[in-house]
């Protein structure tokens, strides 16, 4: 019988499970949308009705369940602290009733953190003992290994790379500081930005086009519009800002970009690179690989995967993190 | 017979040698001025016959030699790829010319570095697992301990935190960036800042100070000269800006700030807490001791110190870090 764990990302719109074996093969996916509640208790229901159509087609028992979450909590302690896109989960005791539903013993983890690990054990930072994944989606997320080990901090807070401060009088960001990192690298950011500057371009495409989303932003952009390719070349650079900051202060081997807004890679990376070049040191700019996430929307789930196999005991020295 | 170690700290004016127990005691102190040449080879000589002091005062042989070096380096390997306060020293065999003058294990270390491990074991972050040391100097320095391990990264550069930028269009820094911390938080920003401002501050006592220095900046800021007060507020502000950015994505338990410059911390602190408490999360903030060094100019020494017992395997138990 081939062992496995489930893993499960819990997303704003997207409720995710799957069964993974030891090699992060992915065996069996369940997926259904997010509930809305006022608690959490529907989303423990929904995940532990996705979590057994996996253990029914195994036919067997997984070893734990690895759960990805959108919230800044004590992992250790399965403490949630907040979550800004699922409020209902701040306080709710989401391990122990996950727990006492399937019997199996639960691992909540950051999902920004778990991505970090997925893309570290089996993806663009493959072996990269000290490696930064920042994730580019609605904001700007991030996680850090360290020294071969996720660092998430004594509060688990660690990795929240999208509230480096760029631009001290910037745009007021959500978290109550001005100018950090997601008013200018999120995909929110680029189209309040494309908003900002779209007077000075009155041929931009985006003039005729309401409504717009990043992507549209990112395809005019690739067509050669001024106006997108402007807004990608800011976002681009004030992550390069941050990231140089990074790299003088970790000296990382790889730093990982993933998420939606990744996508707009083709436009923003070159001046990301840029700011690098000019603001970091020699060596570890040199050091540091800058490369695209690998495991797209998987990541989290291989990540949750590895710990899950780490918490039962099942990660092997080949495997090790 | 007393165990003790060898820890030297060689700075830009003064060498300074110690003989040091494995309880970071300082048993016998012995200094010269720094010796320029165009080599490596007359501070090798002065390390030696300091060194040598120290042996004969002790009449025993110390288990290794520890040296602290204002250098960017790998450790590991003793590779020195730059000082830019001792240009002669970059590529030069330090170690291993230290190794055949003294016949001891010899082990390098970044003087910031060796100052936060200092810290960590005896000083003001004692015991704080995840901690970082600014050192606020002529230049901005620092150090990371994270999970009870000193951070340098594979080519030893960690702890740049003096070059996270803070300003994107700020003043040109020494490393090719523009608006590094040090630009606003170093002993000759402060000077450089003051300068910048005095024409709006026609009845300052800077006006009438000819080639003042950070210290007459902060005696007169004590003594509540509008001109000087300001100068520290904005590097207390930018130093906070940087460690925010620091908490959020560290999650540290302490920082520890050092460097003769830290002299200014009743004007400038103020500053420095309210950009932290506007600009990181809520947990880690709370989290983050912010602690002024307590070792002093021995920090380095101490935390070479501890490096050399732990290479020479003696570092017990209760003295790891």
């Amino acid at each position: 019988m081939e062992e496995f764990v489930l893993a499960g990302d819990l997303g704003g719109t997207n409720l995710r499970v799957a069964a993974v074996d030891v090699t992060g093969r992915l065996l069996f996916r369940a997926e259904a949308d997010t509930p809305r509640c006022s608690d959490g208790r529907k989303i423990v229901e929904t995940a532990a009705d996705l979590a057994n159509q996996c253990r029914e087609k195994l036919g067997s028992d997984p070893r734990a369940f690895g759960f990805a979450i959108p919230a800044i909590m004590a992992a250790e302690q399965g403490r949630i602290f907040s979550s800004p896109n699922l409020p209902e989960l701040a306080g709710y005791e989401l391990a122990d009733s996950l727990r006492s539903q399937l019997g199996l013993t639960v691992i909540l983890e950051n999902d920004a953190n778990a991505a970090a690990i997925g893309e570290y054990w089996l993806g663009a930072s493959k072996g990269a003992r000290t490696s930064i994944c920042v994730t580019l989606g609605t904001g700007v997320g991030g996680g850090m290994i360290i020294n071969g080990e996720l660092h998430s901090g004594p509060d688990g807070t660690a990795g929240e790379v999208g509230h480096i401060c760029v631009e001290p009088l910037g745009p007021p960001c959500g978290c109550g500081s001005n100018g950090c990192l997601e008013q200018f690298s999120s995909a929110s950011a680029i189209v309040r930005m494309a908003r900002e500057l779209i007077d000075e371009y009155p041929d931009s495409a985006l003039v005729s086009t309401e409504g717009f989303d990043a992507l549209q932003v990112f395809r005019y952009g690739m067509e050669g519009d001024p106006l997108c390719v402007e807004v990608f070349r800011r976002a681009g650079a004030y992550l390069g800002i941050a990231l140089a900051g990074l790299i003088n202060v970790l000296n990382p081997e790889a730093i990982v970009i993933g998420g939606g807004a990744a996508d707009g890679w083709d436009l923003f990376i070159e001046s990301t690179r840029s700011e690098i070049k000019k603001r970091a040191f020699l060596e570890p700019a040199e050091r540091a690989r800058i490369v695209r996430a690998s495991l797209g929307s998987d990541a989290g789930i291989v990540g949750v995967a590895f710990l899950a196999f780490q918490k039962s005991g099942r990660v092997g020295r080949s495997n090790t993190l």
